[in-house]
């Protein structure tokens, strides 16, 4: 299996790393740190059983058009942020059997690479990790890495389990699913609800904000479960108290939202949020508390850029 | 007419010293800003055509004690934050026949003191003003200064009418009101809306928030009527496009709150959004955009003490 993964963040850099360990060839598509990937490969440090490990991929590109041939998986790993162009970066490395991964955070991400590669199979991919990028080529693994994979809109091809095995492989626990797109609104109930509170609040952790705004967490939830009832993709009766009883057990965390905030980065509003309110008011389905969050967050936005 | 002024912030400066122009013998109980205001009384300085002036005050003490008589009517100017304890203040000022004036924002303000003392006149107010104590005894009008009075729960005494006459006399327009409970959630609706998105969107003026989310506006304003209503304080059917047109036509402004907030000092969260919140919730109404904003408002207080 030859995979491509485009974009050297934390999370292209993680996962196509251990693939790599799994006997896979694994080539990479860096961008703004490829000078050093390039010279000195990635190196991966991990607070887990996992350990340290290094990563040479079997080739460095700059370009897509310098690949020397073809993959059979696309891993597309970047943040869905503004500028962000996927059909731009994906266009030059596609090759006719090439399936496309999507590994990122929120919902509804799909449609407009399925629109532009209408011909490819398309697998929708989502990280629990909490990884960081310390500096180019330089990865610091936290905790947690499984993931959840499927087709996109439904299904589950060969080609999606024979990935899900390479990673299962390389010491990372990976469902495949053929609902990938239900599995993506149970992370969502998650992540629109303590990715917001954690940028608005100024900077709390989860355990904060869960042992003090408890009720608010659960209003936000029960909001993308409407929504994601509403358009099909009906959750579990207890996910919400397993989320919220998954939260309280959890070191005090916090999110990626916010460390992008912090970090002055572009936060993935859009995906997670924006998404999410956009497909709710498409279902006719009242969400004010998820309005006002995403209300709020435009206004944090339009003031980073003001003072920026 | 004798009058005391407790607090020698912006609000009770500034009213103080323009009853004073009025023929008003006004004391003043000054707290920290004591040394400064005893030694050299209190400099106004407006932007508006009322000028520049100085009040030396016919008393300031830095305790009630000190009082050389007891006052007609007490102006408690203080915010509402936590700490002020409002009976204290009043205990050792208040004469038999003094009445009490709440000048202060917020909802529901005044049941506190009212209990306190039963038997005594108690008015309640709004100030519609932008002005800042750039220093002891230093105060700063930029614009507006209108006040509304009137008697608590309701009515409108000989007392408050001379009040109210002795302000206009003064130079500020001061509307005398049967009904000040219905004025008060009037101006709870412009300042539970703008006040917490000024802070929780990390700085931005009046004009950036309502040409960009104004619909959210209009989402809060809609509860804060619903929860008056409830109480028996209808609002005008039009208040809301009222206040929106009122508000495009101001200067970008800074609320009061966003002041505090930027300045460290603490913010009046409750008395104009815990207390909105607590009186929606008795009255059952659903106000789930007020809920997402008082818990915001609670986690970024959470977060300001957590690193201060």
């Amino acid at each position: 299996m030859k995979v491509l993964v485009i974009g050297t963040g934390a999370i292209g850099s993680f996962y196509g790393s251990l693939l790599a360990q799994a006997d896979v060839s694994v080539s990479v598509l860096a961008r703004s740190d490829y000078d050093t990937v390039q010279a000195h490969g990635i190196d991966i440090t991990s607070e887990t059983a996992l350990g340290q490990w290094h990563f040479q991929p079997a080739q460095v590109v700059a370009k897509a058009a310098e690949l020397a041939e073809k993959p059979d998986i696309i891993l597309l790993c970047i943040k869905l942020v503004e500028g962000a162009d996927r059909t731009e970066l994906l266009r030059d490395a596609i090759g006719p059997d090439t399936a496309i991964v999507l590994l990122a955070n929120g919902v509804e991400i799909e449609d407009e690479v399925a629109a532009a590669f209408p011909d490819h199979e398309l697998i929708s991919g989502l990280a629990f990790i909490c990884v960081t990028r310390t500096a180019p080529g330089k990865i610091w693994h936290q905790a947690y890495g499984r993931l959840a994979l499927g087709n996109y809109p439904g299904g589950l091809s060969e080609k999606t389990r024979a990935l899900a095995e390479a990673f299962e492989k390389a010491g990372v626990g990976c469902t495949a699913t053929a609902d990938i797109v239900t599995t993506r609104w149970q992370k969502c109930l998650w992540n629109a609800s303590f990715s917001p509170l954690s940028v608005l609040s100024g900077g709390l952790g989860t355990t904060d904000i869960l042992t003090t705004q408890e009720p608010l967490i659960r209003a936000i939830m029960a909001e993308v479960c409407a929504i994601a009832s509403a358009l099909g993709h009906e959750q579990p009766a207890e996910i919400i108290d397993r989320q919220i009883d998954g939260t309280h057990k959890m070191p005090p965390y916090k999110t990626s939202m916010l460390l992008d905030f912090e970090a002055g980065r572009p936060m993935e509003t859009e995906a997670i949020l924006g998404n999410t309110v956009r497909a709710g008011h498409r279902a006719g389905v009242a969400i004010p508390h998820l309005d006002t969050l995403y209300a709020l967050m435009k206004l944090r936005e339009l003031r980073l850029r003001s003072s920026g």
